[in-house]
């Protein structure tokens, strides 16, 4: 089976133990991760091949986060490291209850932002591969990385692969003087498959839900797909976080065929760890749309995904196949499995 | 006062910290149980003298397992060593939310599976007993341990002690080539109390409630109290799991002469340890039948005591006796001691 | 800006880790707290000057104490050493759902309680302070204790400087030979504000809020101010506890000029610690007397304090101004800041 | 087989992990100990049966002691629980290389100072003994456990039971009133064996080894043996501190038939743990003294198990007694056993 | 460059952390290792190409051992997973000073001495491989284990791919019914290179080195070159073990060109853990056989990066080749390297 | 007392427990350090009045930083809080034996690098001060710092306020444009006392000592004076490294009107902590020139807490003024102290 392939930025995350705060922490708790990175891990952990490519600074913490990934079973071959660079990283501190969970970026001028985009072979690394999944950080984060990103998806596009985004607006990343409104529909026009949010369609690209519908997401993903016609399925969660302790979350889809598709809410109570919920439905979907019979299946496998991935420490949803189609099949209950 | 003697194997039980998952683990914690020593230990913990009867290999291990029942006030003194043998084991991953906690067992051939029936003297281990207790586990494990097991049975029955089990049908544990419906029957008929699950009767005895009946496990356990005239007590615990971090439980009990009895329903969120739940049951059953006045109160007691086993890490249940009764008179709300 | 000064004995905490029960802990975790000194701590991390006096033997364990208060930002440079004195302490198991927390106290014979009145000089300590706050536990631990609290009120009076007090009331610390019933009116009559439950006050008091009130707080409350005409606020929280894991709190307070005031409640699930929340009410309450506009802000401001001080590990509320006014902004979901 | 009984107070002991200063520490290790109770222990892992007869508070940390040393298969159940008293307890700080080990005590007014001499009903608890073993500390808390200490000592004399004491002078202990000088001469002239160092002969019983002799502690050994005729061995390690990370010990011994014997010295480095560095080398003396051939045998068993403990966590040495046989017979270099 | 391939069982291996005892152990820190599979870890550290060839269990354990091998670079794309069997395990008890490690095994009856030979495709699995490496211990587990690495010897004889192998007899685990005399000539006569002790040709080969030669080893080697004409190698590390804090070795190598070779010792203080240094050795010698100049040049490279090892937890000798480098170069003092 | 002042950049340190490899650590231990800052805290633990003059990034980690360094009792009340700034980082990897110490350094564009000159009022900050301390590491990270520590230099000479500096050269640190042997000597000829070795005095100001003299240190020392006649002190250790376990150390010092004078060696086995052995050594120099009687008392201060900062976990000196003299005094044995 061919590979899917993602690109972006990992990052190290340092975070205190259980709830403790920032401040109070003697030791901090080390983990890699990237929205894009997570989805190859999530697919991986899925049983399907997966790459990622990124860059990293050539030193110990460069060589262990390859290693994380790596154990995931992700192909980390492409890898780039560059000397005499940084590697980017994130603080986070885990809320509960009311107390919400922080994050303290330290992500500038690392070694991906530097990224040469000549030092990619894009021909090379997606000869083999059946699915290139991007997201928007990716673009914010520097224009050489954009550039990157941009490459990326022509070639995939020649090379017939699809081509999935999250376009994940972060208002603050974008600082190397372009806008993501100028950047972001290029990008978004070579894709098949978007997760976007209402409220990041109203940003990046000036589309707004009609008043009045009922459906909001829908009349969104319908005028996504006018303005971008290669796009054939707009996705997304719908969380409604109830404290940092209780999520409920549901999966929607407008599918260019099948219109507008929804799964039933699940709560999570309590959540274990929040990041990476949405790269973990991603990865569900891209599993659904190669594994299964439909996208309704897509879409509740990956819903289940994300549900199960906020019961799971770090930012890659662990969790196998068998284990999501457990849940999608309304074991929901947690009873032992012995 | 006279000792609660049980019978049965111990397992070191290895889970990683918190919720991680096994191959996120790089340290397991460990402690050690089995179905009918978390009933002695606990039964030592509500203040009631207890012994344990088991094997272990002769090794660190075993060593490690005896001191960790003789830490909690079980008498370890007729566990028999039997060299070049092996520690069954079991690793424990903890669940959340609708991730359900899931074990893998590693116990086939061990020091327990191969003991010798002749290694243990009954009418000595029982000369100074006013309770045996086993489970249907014991039974499951090795033709010599059944046989050890109906053997103890005898001589507790010729010497009028009270006998108890836990019938605890695992079907996939049975492989040493002998049914549990052709072993069972015959121990369960020298058993004054009996733990048993509808399901259970079902598939072990072929006793099925009467359709239509408004309380199926009354009319099972009349049932199983009609096949087996020595039984005077069908118990167990109805368990409604809403997540792996929530359970309801409430306790049932059939008795020969008051009939039908329960409790309300306990809901336990969050819970921190559910394994050894059942096993507290009995061991706050066997306290109640010493200690309080009648079946109802005893009821009560098991019941509180499994509830308050699902908030302590661990398989045995840490309570003391007036900690249980703290429970039964209705402080359910956890407020703060000082 | 001035200093917010308390008064009152510093314990050593120890506690085992997560949900553990005291006999199964191999290590404990160590803060330090005490009702006073965490009201000076938590003012402190609300960004106003704090000082706390307070006496320690003289070694580690009182070195080290210091160091953490320090560390907050609170002026120790009052702390006395005693020489061959002990530190006092308290043992805390952490209970979940049904099971209670318990407290274990060993601080008899403490430094603070054999401090001698004469070593703190409160003319030097108060005369650049604005605001002195003390509680009803210095006065029960010992004659001499009560007698410093005694000069420090009279000197805070006479400097002008508003007090405060939360009387309280623990009957099992009363040991010194004196009762709480002769010792407490002549403390709090010298008070400005008190925090004072309906219980303490009858107890106390013997002041009973009448029969019949719709709202029984304000009732005992307006009692109180009659008697003790200096008393312009008195406030509490009501507290609901549903489990060891679940509290509800709202702030109430019956103001001189406003009459009777509260707040909605907070449900704080799950409760991450809630040791020292009452101390940060009142950190809350002296942060909104001292920066807000008016006493609804201030008891809004400290109930918000107080919930979150439930959701922080450690005797000491560690949120910032910004982030309770993001709680009473309404922001209660606990989503994400990144 | 005769129990060894030994008598005296059990601390808590909490040490920061590895060698971080007491200040650093946000967990402190626990564990539970003393010098006599150290030995029971010790000889129970060596396979004899132990006991020992203590006092602890009735409540959480005190049957968390009786379990740390019931664990270690020491017979607890003369245990003497007194309500409202409190647990002794030490805190120690664990040094490196030229960083001297500290300790903080805070052990005065413990439940074992408190002791009511009529609790212990020495017949019984002797009955079933042959060796009786107590320290100066013991008689160092407080006259009433000094006199029952001289009880102890009087039943086991006359019930012909062996009495050895480690005469330990600790001078800031002796705060009861009564000089050790007073007390500790009637104590050990009903001593078979005694544990004494020149300094403690000449502090406590003004025995001083003649000047000039080449072995000053057989000198010393003598004169105490002539001074308290019962007294039929004296012996002691001989402690080379090279820093708090590597020790040299050797044993001596004086004995009334055989005359001065001792070891060669042992090497330990890196040193684990040294506190009960002695109380092991007691253990093992009396089971060299009961199980092997003759006093040399005893000496080299005794001064290996000392050596083995410096290399072991905790208070107690938990080495089996063919671990000790190991290091006697040579095997020192620490070579892998698979 | 083509694949280094190796051959044999990985276990999963518990210990307590640093030098507790496992009877003390609440926790234990897991790593997965195994005498084959750790000199393809080391190898892929020092950046050459390396796969394992070995059998797991079809569930988590399984699952987690192949992931920290994928972690550290090694191909583990031919593992084979057994449903229904064991995963081997080892407990390692880490010694200090005087007193030595230990392990207990509990590896009988594992997925991989389960393993059907036909389930290998050597002629696949060796296509793209340079380096065939086995030990002993494989041989000794099961005759189909055995007969497993008898075919791929064969298969890589054929190929024309260099073969090792790492004698290391182990008699008590050779239990299948076959004499380790009888079943290791056949595989040994097809090795390029031998890791072999004079105690292990004694034992194995009835090979005893020359009374009265200056160089045993050497007199050792020459003969089993000569009883196995394919061997061009036979090297081996002397291991003079001080304490278990304390090793020296040196490396030894007698070539079929140039004779016998050996290099100083190193001395490591202290060591942070021992297992896996003859594997690291080995590794670094086929590092050298490949990518240095000469044979002695790969000889002091081995001894250095098992000296290096010595300073790392785990199986497996995480250093780089520059690493190595640096100690061969004489860097031996542990200058901070900023 | 009048202050120590410090001034530079404080980082975040981050390193794997024990002797991990950062590419095995899950979790990283914390603190905060900085060459200078170290000074002022440990100058704080002699229990003299210090201030340390920085800037942090407006978040949790400047303000985890500010607690750290205000619970060891340094005044921070001079910090700059620079909002969108990163804090600067290390990662420290400890080795054992002949395995190196490992630094990856991430301090570039941290808040102290983008520090505004004008932003601190050195006239205000040195008021109540009598020594101000810097280090060459301040003078590298940028010319702004360069610049601020100019004019703290010029304001301090103005005052006549002591000066001292510790030169230390790193070369791979200066890169902003200017060259260390431009920048370093304007700056250090307004010191009065300098910490520098031979390396550094020939690269920065191209002093090299006598060829052929008996004491190198003493030749360079005494050109450097000549070169800047306000220095009365040159002062170093000597560092003999036996490996990253053993540390060998001694005190140099030139002093304008003694000449030459050093302490014998001491050995440090085991090694910690290395980091801040040197700030250690320049904090007990200012409390001894301060303090203690002569020059030569000092340096025999300096070297002891140098050698005991081996000894402490984290980049501070720990240590309080009665300890090092202890080791002055000749203790260095270790022995435990009750």
């Amino acid at each position: 089976m061919k590979q899917i392939v993602t690109f972006g930025e990992i990052m190290m995350r340092l975070s205190p133990p259980l709830n403790y705060r920032l401040e109070q922490a003697s030791n901090l708790e080390v983990t890699y991760g990237g929205g894009d990175a997570n989805v190859a891990a999530s697919v991986a952990c899925l049983g399907l091949p997966a790459a990622h490519v990124t860059c990293f600074p050539e030193h110990q913490l460069g060589r262990a986060a390859v290693q994380q990934f790596r154990r995931l079973g992700v192909d980390m071959r492409h890898t780039v490291f560059i000397p005499n660079t940084r590697m980017g990283l994130y603080f986070l501190e885990v809320g509960s209850a009311l107390r919400a969970s922080t994050i303290v970026y330290d992500r500038f001028d690392s070694a991906f932002a530097k990224l040469d985009p000549a030092a990619f072979n894009w021909e090379e690394i997606l000869k083999n591969a059946q699915w290139f999944h991007w997201t928007g950080i990716t673009a914010a984060i520097s224009a050489s990385a954009a550039q990157a990103c941009r490459e990326a998806i022509r070639v995939a596009r020649r090379l017939g692969i699809t081509v999935s985004a999250d376009v994940n607006y972060r208002r603050n990343l974008w600082q190397y003087g372009q806008r993501a409104q100028d950047v972001m529909p290029e990008l978004v026009e070579g894709c098949d498959v978007v997760v976007c949010s209402e409220g990041d369609a109203a940003d990046l690209f000036d589309i707004k839900a009609d008043a009045g519908t009922a459906n909001s997401f829908a009349s969104m993903a319908e005028k996504l797909m006018q303005r971008f016609p290669q796009i054939k399925q707009v996705t997304a969660t719908q969380r409604e976080t109830q404290s940092a302790s209780h999520e409920r979350i549901k999966g929607m889809l407008t599918d260019a065929q099948l219109g507008y598709l929804e799964t039933a809410f699940y709560d999570i109570v309590p959540v274990v760890d929040r990041i990476g919920g949405g790269d973990a439905f991603i990865a569900g979907f891209i599993y659904g749309a190669l594994k299964l019979e439909n996208p309704e299946q897509a879409l509740a496998f990956a819903t289940a995904a994300s549900a199960l991935k906020h019961t799971i420490h770090g930012d890659v949803n662990l969790a196998t196949a068998a284990e999501v189609e457990h849940i999608v099949a309304g074991n929901t209950t947690g009873r032992l499995l012995r």
